[in-house]
């Protein structure tokens, strides 16, 4: 079924990536063993999707420890160290960058190993390890969310969760190809997901492969939507929760979830175990990254506002967890008391 | 101030349209005197904004009067009522459009007139009216809603409602211009309003033009807008209003309204009583035009979702009544009740 893999781990000791910034129309891979060229592309959003940063943000540091001077051990380690410094801060949002390269960090704390050459094979395993559980934690979410799909859901889904966003499956439109698969009649209303439309180009891309229908819209049709055609969910994946359940997704999940209780729509985040930090209270302490003017004043080479004009554009919102009406994990769906019930399974 | 019209009626019997598809890069006039150029122009929204395609459409008549046969009069009545249709169904969800033209026939059937020449005078005559008259209520709109208006409001406005989509002045950024001439230091949050993006085309560049602050949003930031910076009204204009209040204005209005109300932002919509249509029942009545797939499938030459991605593109949304906090219009500020407040003034 899939003919691409966002990120891919190369024998040569290589990671090759699916520049999403060319889709829908061009399928170009990048390759680098540089991990420097990694965090660009991170932050340039060649890469993207939380779990698919976490990933990425795993192969980076072990590309990381494969380029220095393997002779000096406390170097080597220091190194290490400043390198994961620098690709958990390559975007500030997500969390799974920042727990994927913790998670090879403190595999190695834990391992006592005396050399670079050891050290690296435990990073990569580690990395591998991610890449691999990923998958499976896509397909139990999937599978976990079946039996709140009715057999002909219309669901509207925000952004690009899919395959694109992960190692495989994906996450919230993971959820919507599983329950495709196990033959449920979905149809998917795709916000197209403004500034940068991942919803136009990249869920709109794969679900035509995935052969599931679909409609494109605008954001602000969300309301109208519902209203006329009669909406069953909304399906949305996630970038950081804070422990109370208030999450940070992609700009415009809020405005959709109120919408969607205006209309007692159920509102769904996706969202594997890794994504929920419980280290923060509440989405009053994640950090909103506010990305470039040009992602709103411009499309391709096509300059939409008059020259110098002043944009808002920050990457992401929090929906405050009253909104949202469970989270779909790997380990089950969690309603709320969220605070409560993510400490029982985390 | 000024240095663009929308519309203007030449002497020469010739209508002159600022061309507002290629704004804001390039400033363009069209001149015609056929009245189904000027329908192509309507349709294809190089004049658009409810009021001022009222006016392109009494104009349009004046032109169809212009060009026929003046010595059968009986076949001149007969043509004007045609080219009187074809000029009213060139959009079907503004009133303004079909308001204007029947105002222009009522005029035609009340004056006893035996002459093909004395009655396009008398149309042209209706015609200017109407055109004068919409800079006046528009005046008159600014300053009812100037006690309305704090000194330092943070105001989030939809689509463009100026001097573009009117003669003059406009209807809801009529409002802004007039508040911040009279020295309430006014600060406009935009919505880029997809998919036609009238927002960050055209009422970037009028308030640009006017010197009054502003950043442009993506439509679906308003809730996180409202949260963060705190907003302290949405004004927006109106294609047509139902008599019960229910409003039909640009795709994203309905949407905006629910977020302003989760946020308990007043919602005021801004309505020359001409939209008002008391004649429709509630907006389960009004039609909403869908337009080409090409609006959001693309921007510009730039070609956005997967080739043959199907899209549903609706010009229009209804906000109920009930979201509505006060319509302000040229004879006063509306508050609900809405049906019996209606019939107080119209």
């Amino acid at each position: 079924m899939n003919i691409f893999r966002s990120i891919e781990w190369l024998d040569s000791h290589q990671l090759k990536v699916l520049d999403q910034r060319k889709l829908p129309h061009e399928i170009s891979y990048l390759t680098t063993s540089d991990y420097c060229e990694v965090i660009k592309l991170i932050k340039t959003m060649a890469i993207r999707g939380a779990p698919a940063i976490g990933v990425a943000g795993a192969y980076a540091l072990v590309l990381a420890s494969l380029n220095i001077d393997r002779e000096n051990y406390p170097e080597f380690k220091q190194h290490i160290y400043k390198c994961a410094n620098e690709i958990k801060f390559a975007r500030p949002t997500a969390v799974n960058l920042s727990w994927a390269v913790d998670r090879l960090l403190k595999k190695l704390e834990k391992t006592l190993s005396f050399s670079t050459k050891e050290d690296t094979s435990i990073l990569l395993a580690e990395a591998k390890a991610i890449f691999d559980e990923d998958i499976e934690i896509n397909k139990k979410i999937g599978n976990n969310a079946l039996p709140l799909i009715n057999k002909d859901a219309k669901i509207i889904h925000h952004c690009n969760t899919g395959s694109l966003a992960t190692v495989e499956y994906g996450t919230a439109l993971g959820i919507i190809r599983i329950a495709h698969e196990q033959g449920k009649n979905v149809f998917v209303f795709v916000d197209e997901t403004r500034p940068r439309l991942q919803g136009a180009k990249l869920t709109a891309w794969e679900l035509k492969q995935l052969d599931i229908p679909h409609k494109v819209i605008v954001d602000s049709a969300s309301g109208y939507v519902m209203k006329r055609f009669g909406v069953d969910m909304c399906i949305v994946g996630c970038d950081r929760v804070a422990r109370n359940g208030d999450t940070a997704n992609k700009i415009g999940t809020y405005n959709l979830a109120i919408v969607a209780r205006a209309h007692r729509v159920p509102f769904y985040v996706a969202a594997p175990t890794s994504t929920i930090d419980l280290s923060i209270q509440s989405g009053d302490f994640i950090e909103i990254e506010e990305r470039n003017s040009k992602e709103i004043t411009r499309i391709g080479e096509y300059e939409i506002t008059p020259v110098g004009t002043d944009v808002f554009n920050p990457a992401f919102d929090i929906t405050p967890a009253k909104l949202i009406t469970a989270f779909i994990t790997e380990r089950g769906i969690i309603y709320p008391p969220f605070d409560k019930n993510f400490s029982k399974i985390i």
